[in-house]
């Protein structure tokens, strides 16, 4: 007897039909005689619709009221996967209800309810600890705590979220609480990609790949895990399987690096692709010491996430320092770059470049096979595509290009590197 | 300075215009110095939305996990209300925000959050404690407590709701609570009315009106405030004030009856119908002890509000019982009569009449003035409307009729009685 976490993302509870069958799923599994716990992330659409409502109100929406209202879509997602479970669970004559209809496979429960504590930072909360008691006691009466991803309380019981994919997030996170055997990713794809498909029609899923390039996927835009889920799931050696929701078959594995057999080292596994990106450059700096702490201090403090960070060789005594931020953030980065030069940097230019994409391959080969990384500027300067930043890590290469462009690129990586023919 | 609790209704928050016009409203009344409690319900039209998910996952749902889907609802009105809030009152300077977007005049506040404790019976909980150490800490520190309506957490931490209209009962209770000063109602109508304005166009607008004769408008269908906020607010004393969140004008004040001058007193102040009435008749029962008892006992465990009950003079030995319900209880009903007789009256004959009307007429005046009633029944007569069941109280007087005559009969009886010139 085995206990996993399924967690189920949004397309996978989007309609009442994939709720049911996320019901009948979560039952089926029960029966094998596994001990279950859901993970639930808002119905696909919701999350965006209560965003919308927010930024009628205000562009920058305030962060604790914010995340109040988000939260409510993983609630409601909790409320109908439960009746849904419930409700199959009757048609199967596992329970019958009382008078005042009530019964339950199902248990349903919130952050606040099973103590997943996390710090204040709204809209980017880290958990803290779980309160595990809970749920050993509704899994030791045979049921199914149905748990809403996403969401905790701080130590306030300020309702925060973790940032988009979050679910994926907790679920990880409960799962190394209860010491799961299993962490099933259920998702709207099959697994894991060599690149996305939508990008090039060669891409091809992988059977299994390690962590550490996992964590270099989810972290250059292959949106199918959020990257903090896979460090996680790393360090408590948790065993992710993603795969889908609409399709039983065999996902990809997420494993340690030292499960996976030496034959499978391939140089690189995956290309990816993150287009909403934005490029900052801030130049007429004073080449003082402290600068570069003052910028990423003050968009840290913000918890803005900056990227690719270059800066040139200054001339004049000024310096120029150019970064990337993802585009949701450009907003809030502006307005406090602006600040900054009207407090400190009088003399700053900030020059911002849009539809910037940002491609990369990723491989735990590459660290011991040179020239990797002159090759991929060769593929792309041979689709004649402009590389205008590079940053690279042991196990990945990446170039920011043009937005338009980065399609070409991929296919270009994709086929230079042959990932359509291995494994 | 006074204390003010204020509930803003589902269209009243309706949409973002209105949203910020109940943010600036709620800003202005701090201004003027008084200490603000806010109350909000659902946006109108979500939790329709809501409702309409679990009926396509389960026609009767399970009755926990509807209540947590539901409460989300209000959440969502108090993560944007309080957004609005924040955002007004930086545009008026009253806060500036942090790097990490926060703030605020205002609290968001979920019914956990607050210790709104209540009973397990979900759908139709009842109130049982309010903590008000944080909503006295929030106004203290001059800030707004926006609370969601509707909904708190029993004993064991699951979210229950308040029924519909619940979030009137809410309101009240944290005025209590907090000893409130004023409690206002705000509403898509600017008071209650002598009768329904869409049913009778002679409807006059009440300036004041006792808790008692309140309480019977809103256990005969006059929608503006639910009974049990009107029982809680008679029973603390607190004075209710049901106004327009469109319309600035004075609405009506709800008080007790000595603080009415006798001079006021009328006969009939209104006329109330309740459109959506099923009556039940229970064939063929045995006359024994306990019938009743076991009949009513069953409803009531399912909390069934049963309305007018009529007993039949038995013949044969064989008793008739007729009573009536809302049309939302009438598939539970059903099913448990169903099983009633299944179980202990098998030779029982349920027979159902859907589609009437309850229409009565209400006041304190009456109770020293015989023939009110002979009076209307001669009304209603005239009128050619056949009266069904008959049930009278100290201050009302109720006719069950034909669903499709309640117009006429509102009519008939607001004309007859005069409630047009009155006042």
């Amino acid at each position: 007897m085995a206990l996993i976490v399924q967690k189920f993302g949004g397309t996978s509870v989007g309609t009442i039909d994939r709720i049911q069958h996320v019901a009948r799923w979560a039952l089926d599994s029960q029966a094998r005689g596994d001990d279950i716990v859901l993970v639930v992330s808002a119905m696909s659409g919701e999350t965006n619709r209560l965003v919308a409502l927010a930024s009628q109100i205000n562009p920058i929406p305030f962060s604790r009221e914010y995340d109040m209202l988000i939260a409510s879509g993983e609630q409601i997602a909790v409320g109908l996967v439960s009746l849904a479970i419930n409700t199959e669970a009757e048609k199967r004559g596992i329970i019958q209800r009382n008078i005042q209809n009530r019964a339950a496979v199902a248990a349903p429960l919130l952050g606040h309810q099973i103590g997943i504590r996390t710090d204040s930072v709204f809209s980017k909360a880290r958990i803290q600890a779980i309160d595990t008691s809970t749920l050993h006691k509704e899994l030791a009466a045979q049921r199914i705590p149905v748990i809403a991803g996403f969401q905790g309380v701080d130590a306030e019981n300020n309702i925060t979220t973790l940032g988009r994919g979050g679910s994926d997030t907790s679920a990880v996170a409960i799962a190394a609480a209860l010491k799961a055997d299993d962490c099933e990713i259920y998702t709207d794809v099959d697994g894991v990609y060599t690149t996305d498909p939508r990008l090039c029609s060669k891409a091809r899923k992988i059977k299994r790949i390690s962590y550490e390039e996992m964590m270099e996927l989810s972290s250059l835009g292959a949106k199918v895990l959020q990257i903090r889920s896979v460090e996680l799931a790393a360090k408590y050696r948790i065993p992710l399987h993603v795969r889908s929701s609409f399709n039983p078959v065999e996902g990809t594995r997420v494993v340690s690096q030292d499960l996976l057999g030496s034959m499978e080292q391939v140089l690189v596994s995956g290309v990816a692709a993150d287009t909403a990106q934005v490029k900052l450059s801030l130049q007429n700096l004073p080449e003082q010491p402290g600068v570069a702490a003052k910028v990423f201090g003050a968009l840290s403090r913000a918890s803005i996430v900056v990227d690719i960070i270059v800066q040139d060789v200054p001339s004049n005594g000024l310096l120029t320092v150019s970064f990337t931020i993802g585009q949701n953030d450009a907003l809030l980065a502006r307005k406090i770059l602006q600040e900054l030069r009207a407090t400190q940097f009088s003399e700053m230019r900030i020059v911002e470049e849009a539809d910037l994409a940002k491609v990369s391959i990723v491989g735990v080969g590459m660290q011991n096979h040179p020239g990797v990384a002159s090759k991929m500027f060769s593929l792309l300067a041979e689709a004649g595509i402009n590389i205008k930043l590079i940053t690279t890590s042991e196990i990945k290469v990446s170039c920011l290009i043009d937005g338009k462009q980065a399609k070409k690129a991929v296919e270009a990586l994709h086929e230079g590197f042959q990932l359509h023919l291995t494994e």
